[in-house]
Parts: C-alpha cells; sequence; structure tokens
C-alpha cells in the first residue's frame, strides 16, 4: 500500500462506506426498530463482504481484508438484529 | 482488468456489494415506511461511493468508477426517500 494523496481519497472512502453502517446499528439498537429495513439487502451485503474478503486473501491485500473484516461484522450484526426484533 | 477467476470473484463481490441495496430500494417505494432507516447511514454511504468515484477517475478505473455510479444512484435514492416519507 502507498500512502500519496490517492490512496489517502480511497482509504477515507474505505472508512465511509464501511463505519457507515454504524449510525443504523446504533439506531437500531436504540429503537429494536426493523419494521422498514430489508432483510435481503443485509444478506446480499453480507454475502458481498464475504466475497470481498476471499478476494483481499486471494490478491493478498491487506486493506481488503481488514475492510472487509469489519464490514461483515456491521452488516452481519444488522441481520441477526433483524431476525430478533422482527415481529 | 484481468478476466481471470480472482477478478470474476472480485466482480461477483462488488455486484452484491452494489446492487444489494435494491431490495431496499423496492421494499421502501412499496411501503413508503423509513421509520427504521438511518439518515446518516445513507448519508455517509453516498459521501464514501462519491469519494471512491473521485478514486476510480484518479487510478483510472473504469471497475471502481461504475460500480460507484451506480452504488451513488442507489444510496442517493434511499436518502430521497428518507427525506420525502419521514414522518
Amino acid at each position: 500500500m502507498e500512502f500519496n494523496a490517492t490512496e489517502v481519497l480511497g482509504l477515507v472512502a474505505a472508512v465511509c462506506t464501511t463505519f457507515g453502517f454504524v449510525p443504523q446499528m446504533y439506531k437500531t439498537w436504540k429503537t429494536k426498530d426493523v419494521s422498514s429495513l430489508s432483510l435481503p439487502m443485509y444478506l446480499v451485503l453480507c454475502m458481498g463482504t464475504i466475497l470481498w474478503l476471499v478476494y483481499g486473501l486471494l490478491i493478498n491485500s491487506t486493506a481488503v481484508i481488514i475492510a472487509n473484516i469489519v464490514a461483515l461484522l456491521f452488516t452481519f450484526s444488522l441481520v441477526v438484529a433483524i431476525f430478533k426484533y422482527r415481529k
């Protein structure tokens, strides 16, 4: 990984699209309301992050691996929340 | 872009984490219910996809550019839906 301006921009982008799920986790944890959340969306996102993780392992990219382990934890926790709180 | 097995896996991963938002768009469009959606999540994801798009332009990656134009349309449409349907 190089640390020029372009790569820093890419890292900030990765932080946004990974940690962007935190406000949803917080809201869901606080309200226990999952009525308007789409389960298929979070299942497909989980599947996607698992595939990105495998891709990161295959190309030996630490950034891809770490970003997708974190994203998988976040999206999977929302899948769990939907199963736990849905009526 | 090479089209070996690893790159195909990466493309499938990209399709999942991009088109994963479609079920949420469909549910939101059908129910007009955005009560449990997090606005900050979609704002941060929009910001992230814009940054990924700029990153894709800087590194001349057609895959990154196309994936993030699509992802931006999806996440931005959910931001619009939240503003339109929230009470």
